[in-house]
């Protein structure tokens, strides 16, 4: 369902399990993140309205979970700070393509696998952690990381063929994995 | 209690008479491009809870009015598409001054101003719009943008005195009334 070619390892649960601090800030700025990418695309696309409506819907859905990361760090006591970024996302849009239309799909299809990610990792979490309202947290955001994954590989195709947006999806998928299996010394959600 | 040093005058409105589409088109993109003025603030400002907070509901509230102009748009079988912004915004936002915290508080000054002429106009077109549904519409839009101009230039007093902040309000409402006085050529909400 989510095109991922991985599963994220023992490796990082370990890095969950002694940074949650760094991890739950790093959550909060993905949250952030994600509406921002979603917003940008939907200035890129303007003239797409099933994409303007879809991209308002996901900024919405992004800047509330974003706020409810800042409602459970506050609970925690742990103050909501800028930290270095793990360079994941950074890395996978790296491979974008310049040209139009391809750019459009690359950048859909990048949004689509950090998506896939993140809702593999949510459902992780929510069966390793040990903290009762975390593990509920990340179930509760499970569902709707899978739905964006959907989203975003179908928009896609308003800009190229079913069978060439699969194909790239499979080749960047392949990249993902590569990307994650490198993992990174900093503990964030996608390192 | 909006701060604006003046009126629009009839020559705004008989360009809103005589270019309706463009002033409706031009409508969704002013939400658009507040919306993403405001998601650009919270990335900025990351750290100031309150602000990220009054962003990300601005944010929100931007893009259902957005895609409540497009429903408008859809309705009157008039195509959403790009078209050149009238420079109103840009020239505001050349007056910002570099250096912190001043950046900060024209920023958010300067945001306030935008939602305060915002919200003249959208006053002036319920009062002498024909169209009932369109004039309703502005009267619904009315309250938001009086409450987003008082959020910002609240915001702005984190990072000034309240003085200092009413002073530059002052100076920047100067400027913007010149520049509103100054019109476009094009028909655009701040023409």
């Amino acid at each position: 369902m989510l095109n991922l070619k991985s599963a994220s390892s023992q490796r990082w649960l370990d890095q969950v399990a002694a940074h949650l601090d760094q991890i739950l800030i790093d959550h909060a700025h993905c949250e952030r993140k994600a509406a921002s990418y979603a917003l940008n695309l939907l200035t890129a696309y303007v003239e797409d309205e099933p994409l303007c409506r879809a991209m308002a819907e996901i900024v919405n859905e992004e800047l509330d979970h974003f706020q409810q990361v800042l409602d459970l760090l506050k609970r925690r006591g742990i103050p909501f700070r800028r930290q270095k970024p793990g360079g994941y996302a950074q890395q996978l849009q790296a491979l974008v393509r310049r040209p139009e239309p391809h750019r459009a799909v690359d950048r859909m299809l990048v949004a689509s696998l950090i998506e896939a990610r993140s809702c593999e990792r949510f459902d992780l979490l929510r069966q390793h952690v040990a903290d009762g309202e975390l593990a509920e947290f990340y179930g509760s955001l499970f569902e709707s990381e899978a739905r964006h994954h959907a989203t975003y590989v179908q928009l896609a195709k308003a800009y190229a063929t079913d069978a060439e947006v699969q194909d790239r999806l499979n080749e960047l998928a392949d990249a993902e994995a590569e990307i994650i299996a490198g993992g990174h010394s900093l503990p964030r959600m996608h390192s």
